[in-house]
């Protein structure tokens, strides 16, 4: 059974004033990240980088939730899925994808823009083909559940086409039929030339989740 | 065509100095990540943290590679994936996963310990589906790649038989047999109960990396 948080006095604008809260410190930390990559500064000022950083660190836990962020609700059910490792707007590790929703003639389908930097690479210059699989197993998952009903992976299939280049990028995906309470998606990572890699998947409702 | 570069002038003694100058910077962010998740401090004390963070980024970056690290070479050929989003000393996102190649009297095969935090969760209290893929698909990568034979994924498939829960953990991957260009990998992510997600992999060398 899944630990979901229900903070029951958390409007709807308090959800929004934490949100406009931390984001920023996402942001700047996110930002961190990179410069910690890509820096050849010398040894003195990283030393003095460190303490200043190990500072920031200790101010930020002096008061932190146990272990990790969960996915916690306000009273409203407005869900933040904050520190999760993809979506997550409080997680500087998470691109973070932005999913939308969007239907057309054929149904439903999901679809996401966003960048990939130094944080994601694999071979030089692309990005890990495990940050790709990473990302499609996410933008799947999305395309299987729907609002209140969460499928998660069963087992999903990942073919490279050719190495995707760090920069802006695209995913997409779509269920293409449901049996029983197996949910079948297809779905693509692309850039401005075309698909890069492509995965197809299978999602389950977990029996403590059915009712 | 990838573009590896041979630093001329760094021997292997220069390369453990530079590990030691860096490594203590990426262990800071990687901490100052998980704090970033967690963290419940008021909005005065993290505007306060912001400004910090933002001062050691800048400092960080008045000397910087272009983009991304890519894969480094010193003189003597030690190997420096430094930035990888997996295995990298330098990158504050990556577990980071140190893998052992091993031998029994099956052959080869490679295995990894390691620990995963706040930074990698999906589903309350659990990894992200995503995260174990990425991680499956470089073990197995590894498991496909000798020493100056590096092989990429072709196609990855993952089966998830339960939720693995944050903590402690371990990988391993090896080689099933090999047809042609084509080399097929199986592996595991397990906890301390056993197997959690499985993968099979077919992995391959780039036609440019060919003799």
């Amino acid at each position: 059974m899944l630990d979901y948080t229900h903070v029951e006095n958390l409007s709807a604008a308090d959800v929004e004033r934490l949100r406009a809260v931390y984001e920023p410190l996402t942001r700047s930390v996110r930002d961190l990240v990179d410069a910690t990559i890509r820096t050849e500064v010398d040894a003195d000022t990283v030393a003095a980088t460190v303490a200043e950083i190990d500072d920031a660190t200790a101010r930020l836990r002096e008061k932190q939730r146990e272990l990790s962020f969960g996915i916690q609700f306000g009273a409203d059910g407005d869900s933040m899925p904050w520190g999760n490792a993809v979506i997550g707007i409080r997680n500087p590790t998470a691109p973070p994808l932005a999913i939308r929703r969007m239907t057309d003639d054929r149904g439903e389908w999901v679809t996401s823009d966003f960048h990939l930097g130094a944080a994601f690479e694999g071979p030089p210059g692309h990005v890990h083909g495990g940050v790709s699989a990473m990302i499609l197993d996410h933008v799947l998952g999305d395309a299987a559940s729907t609002p209140g009903r969460h499928r998660l992976t069963g087992t999903i299939t990942v073919r490279y086409r050719r190495l995707t280049p760090l920069g802006r990028m695209h995913a997409e995906a779509r269920v293409t039929h449901t049996e029983g309470a197996k949910t079948y998606v297809v779905g693509h990572l692309a850039d401005g030339d075309g698909v890069t890699v492509e995965a197809e998947g299978v999602f389950i409702e977990p029996r403590w989740a059915r009712g």
